[in-house]
């Protein structure tokens, strides 16, 4: 652990060469600052880069007055990060040559790599050996660098640089697009929204975005980290990076593209077709903790809202609007995401009223009209009314242009938020239309959040609330425990009697339930039968009406092959259909290895669900849960997780099914054991956490869920492995 | 019929004189031009308006050199517009000199009527009634007026005036609230989006919004009209815009908010429950052909976009990006919405593969790369390929920033889109994110649409292709036929045996049966029996197994009562059931009118639906459709339009259904007569429209769909009319 602890210093010592360099070296520096080449000197040279900068290029003696090198290996002292804008054959050489001069970290510009093929590739993983081994991180390659806007040092060649100076914030964008970046730069200037950091990962030959968001987290100048992703090559270090902001107290908010993989989707397994790479996704993006966004605007908009308020207590939102239709629009939209618009208390109301209009409106939405313009202090007295009132946990104010009094209002809100105390546990968010360019900058300054619209201020605020809500404790996966040293050789005993193809070890419903049972997933009373009479006898000790079905790792369709009977209800009936089952399934699939019929306890009231296992190559083990029979085909009503998953997860699983409402006593039937029905989701979440890679697939379908104190039972269960030659 | 359209031309032309005035007076106009009464006169002068203008206010001789009139009864000439701004207690005065005066049309800005109470409600019912009367057409009051950006005309008093000049365009803002609407003019001026006409309603006391909607689609330089709806004021009036719309061909958009009315909600009857009064304006703007935008940057975009692109043939989107990421972005919102992203023909590919770099891509989202900044031509080039290409419906074109090359490569855009004639069927939307504000003022004054965010684009396009598979010949409501009368008659008959409660009256099952067997929907064989032996008659004429339930009007919840038995197998069972039922109907509602006990055929495999009818006070007769059993109690999951619906309509309502698949062959169920239930639903929605406001609700609960070719047998039926009395 000590050494683990050491690399990790060691690691965060390296990035803090990157992201804050004191020293800097330019490789394939152009003498002509205008040329792709000679951007970055450029830009340096423009923000006054306080530190040394070494332009390295054979063809040149000096640029721009300072001294030039042959190679890195002959700049005078190790430096603490070198720009590479050389040719993709000349790659390779110029990073050993970074690696022999001790240079701390490394960009690599250029790009060519493994976005153009193969021979691409191998480069590309030939330079990730010599990043590895060196310990000397790189960013990109095939990447536009970073800005360290807060200490103004550019390390990019991106024309971004070449406009304006860049806003400095406290949100750090990490994008693995470069375009999408310098794009997201664009919108976010005209919106007078800032950054402290602002870097694209390109191919992340050795840097993750990940562990880039894990070093800026750790920044005090950052608040949150806003991501852009296309792909996650990293799961260990979202995790960790979740881990991180969620210890520390900052937003880590994702947007995740690529959603419309058609082709993969085909070839994934039941479970899969009904979850998707984007559902995994999700679920681990859920996992770690991390915020996901749906699409670049609400990026940066929950970029501004969630990472200067502080999360709300409650739903109960107070709504002060300039205009009535204001107020409206944003209470429509509460009330879609479930956020309450209650009416103020009498108190609260006639406090208000002794400061807004008497054709206004005190009850909620509050209506200041437009009289708070004219009105010197009316905004801000009304605005401390209602922060002082312990039934609102939060506020969205609704204002619209006014360019003469945008400078007055806006200081009017600043000063209350300034005085009042409340302002630290009730966010204020502002959406204000067509916003004066003052008003702007005085509250981006002030980092009072700030929106252009009320629907998507309202939207903002709902993923606040949502934070709040899911905060749990997430359990994270061990590997190598006793129990799973345990399961392993159980399941290795089982899998003698499966059936294998593909790669793949199927087993019948009773080893599978075998498996289920010792792992304290209840099963029907009953047995497994090799004759007529065991049958009977069976039946008798757990008492008629019975289920008989096949038992053969071959036969997964049973009712298909004809080979299952519900109902029996005398011995009789139980005798003939013995021989049927038998005879049928021999019909079905002739040389399937048939282990008996297996007898079992008729399961009465209750309402069938189904869970799910299966293994994610990307995020390991994944559990999921859905309404049974129609629904779960009909409505893909199913909810997933990163196996395992806690007794709260559990519950946030179950309640995110649209059908939920069944268990709860629904239409008169009765409530159903919830309880037992989460314990037997965390209970199955630990067999995939367990088994990790050699469990493919577990289907527990149905799993009838009893009336409230009477459990549950697994119906059927399939268990299918790994074939122990693939392994 | 003639004199109603002597009529249309007068208002018409009082319409034309009130947003295209040659002579204007200002009632109550201020000599201080700063003044909020002083603003309309100042505003008028800022823009040179031509015609006469002519203050009026007693204080003055002359404002500004013009001469000031004692009364509008003095002024030379009867005006084409008069602006109010007197206080509330002289407008009665006012309004009736301007009647006196022949003023052809009027507007009033003072607020303090309908929206402070009892006595302004009755100050402004008086003055339309004043507007009705004499034919002057009144725009509010409580409005900011209206600006003819066209023609250069300001009749506000708006502060939006006071800042930059207005940007034209070719679609109209009308909208109830006047904040609303300047912000959105200041939001829509920061994206460089024009207006043709700005109109502020508000308390509309003579014109309605979608009066003015219709003037305003009329207008050769209008494109399209945008309307914020706080309120429905005249429904007709909602359904002749959207008539017009659609016959000319011009997109009509309506934001309407304020669904959170939690109150009214409560007090709705069951099928209203349901539906809910925002699903009844959704089902009015759909009868209508209105769009609804869902929020206000969706107004906006929709305003942009529809107005000025063809509908697509087909939902076959080409993406064409500066970057990977961004053709990301807009592939997975089409996924999302349903548009399909398809693989370009060789054909094509080959093409653009001549003109794209060799580490874009050709396939679809096609990526351009960064190169195309570089590279003149090549951004027009390959949109003149793709929009040659007949494989693909429409083009979404991704680009960000480039602040310096914005004019080189919109002016590409601008000329391959007037060249090539193909885009006049293919729309083609931009998404330039932080575009170069050359950009924005060279497509928007072409009229190409422009949004700055691909996702956006997208949801755009979307609607767009929504509005080519909507646009079907909807059904309009007819009254006073000779059927409708037919049907009353009958009714008439009918209500004498039913029971009476609260102002309506509630038939039986059976009498409910009748009337909807005689407009068409099948109902079981079966009959009513007095006696037991009645009964067996009925039973051994339909065969057994039957459904025996108690025919009373006094008892709705026949399974509460223990007075419904299904599944009667032979005739000793009906016997000794007959009784039961019609003791448990007596014990549990001694005083009911029993009408003896309905017998009936069983229905066998068939799919529950519910089809209900119920009277809206806004809309009138309105029909529902639904998944019966639990999903309509669990999801929700029903489709609501006005009443009546053609086939086409049926059908949509039925596709709209989230259970929609459970008919077409679901989970090897057999497919179901979709066509029978098409024709059910046709003919219940005629019974509502027959009916009108007598027929407070009629539910067919459950409605049992057949497999296919087998039709569709009403399983209950429940008629509620109003009470005679109460009409």
């Amino acid at each position: 652990m000590k050494r683990l602890s050491k690399k990790r210093k060691q690691d965060s010592h390296r990035l803090e060469a990157l992201f804050n360099p004191k020293s800097i070296a330019i490789i394939g520096c152009s003498g002509d600052l205008t040329r792709l080449s000679g951007r970055p000197l450029k830009f340096l040279l423009k923000n006054d880069y306080p530190g040394k900068i070494y332009p390295v290029n054979p063809k040149y003696k000096s640029i721009e007055e300072l001294s030039c090198y042959q190679s890195i290996t002959k700049v005078p002292e190790p430096v603490d990060v070198a720009l590479l804008i050389v040719p993709v054959k000349l790659i390779e050489e110029a990073v050993e040559d970074c690696i022999r001069a001790q240079t701390r970290s490394a960009i690599i510009f250029s790009s060519g790599f493994a976005e153009l093929g193969k021979e691409g590739k191998a480069v590309q993983d030939r330079i990730a050996r010599l990043s590895e081994n060196s310990g000397m991180p790189i960013l990109g390659p095939n990447c536009l660098g970073l800005i360290n806007v807060q200490d103004s040092i550019p390390l990019s060649f991106s024309s971004a640089l070449d406009e304006d100076s860049i806003l400095p914030g406290s949100t750090a964008l990490v994008s693995q697009s470069g375009a999408i970046a310098a794009y997201i730069l664009g919108t976010a200037r005209e919106a007078g929204i800032g950054f402290s950091h602002w870097v694209t990962t390109g191919n992340e030959v050795s840097l993750d975005s990940f562990k880039v968001a894990q070093h800026l987290l750790e920044q005090d100048a950052v608040k949150g980290v806003m991501l852009y992703l296309e792909e996650t090559r990293d799961p260990q270090a979202m995790m960790e990076a979740g881990r991180i902001a969620k210890t520390i107290g900052k937003p880590l908010v994702a947007l995740k593209v690529g959603r419309s993989t058609s082709g993969r989707r085909a070839a994934l397994s039941h479970t899969g077709a009904l979850s998707g790479s984007d559902a995994e996704y999700d679920a681990a993006l859920q996992k770690a903790g991390i915020i996901r966004a749906r699409h670049l605007e609400e990026l940066l908009d929950l970029g501004v809202v969630l990472s200067s308020s502080p999360k709300p207590s409650g739903n109960r939102v107070a709504i002060m609007s300039i205009s009535g239709g204001g107020g409206i629009l944003c209470a429509d939209r509460c009330e879609d995401l479930g956020l309450e618009v209650p009416v103020l208390s009498q108190g609260t109301q006639d406090k208000l009223s002794e400061v807004i209009p008497r054709f206004g409106s005190a009850k909620n939405p509050v209506d200041l009209t437009a009289e708070l313009v004219a009105s010197p202090g009316m905004l801000g007295k009304s605005l401390e009314i209602i922060l002082n009132d312990a039934d609102i946990d939060s506020i969205v104010l609704f204002l619209g242009g006014n360019r003469k009094n945008g400078e007055k209002l806006s200081l009017d809100i600043v000063n209350v938020l300034r005085a009042n105390t409340n302002s630290k546990k009730k966010p204020v968010i502002v959406s204000w239309m067509a916003a004066p360019k003052e008003a702007v900058r005085i509250l981006r300054e002030k980092e009072i959040p700030l929106l252009f619209d009320g629907v998507r201020a309202v939207n903002a605020l709902g993923r606040l609330y949502e934070g709040k809500t899911g905060a749990y404790e997430r359990e994270l996966p061990v590997s190598g425990t006793e129990r799973s040293d345990l399961l392993k050789t159980t399941l290795l005993h089982m899998a003698s009697s499966g059936a294998t193809a593909n790669g793949t070890i199927s087993l019948s419903e009773s080893v599978s339930k075998q498996l289920i049972a010792q792992c304290d997933i209840p099963v029907p009373d009953g047995g497994l039968a090799k004759t007529p009479e065991q049958a009977l006898e069976i039946a008798k000790r757990v008492g008629f009406p019975v289920v008989a079905k096949i038992d053969s790792p071959h036969i997964l369709h049973k009712s298909e092959a004809g080979a299952v009977q519900t109902g029996i209800e005398d011995e009789k009936a139980l005798t003939s259909m013995f021989d049927q089952i038998i005879n049928n399934a021999k019909n079905y699939c002739p040389e399937a290895d048939i282990r008996g019929v297996l007898v079992e306890r008729m399961i009465g009231d209750s309402v069938e669900m189904i869970i799910g296992l299966k293994w994610s190559d990307k995020f390991g083990p994944m559990v999921m849960v859905g309404m049974g029979g129609i629904f779960v085909e009909l409505l893909k009503d199913v909810s997933l997780r990163i196996a395992p998953v806690n007794h709260r997860e559990a519950k946030d699983m179950v309640s995110e099914l649209q059908t939920a409402q069944m268990l709860s006593g629904f239409r008169g039937k009765k409530e159903r054991d919830i309880e037992a029905l989460l314990d037997a989701i965390v209970a199955a979440s630990r067999i995939g956490a367990d088994l990790g890679s050699d469990l493919v697939e577990l289907d527990i379908n149905p799993l009838f869920v009893l009336p409230k104190g009477q459990g549950v039972v697994a119906g059927d269960a399939l268990v299918v492995l790994k074939s122990m030659e693939a392994t």
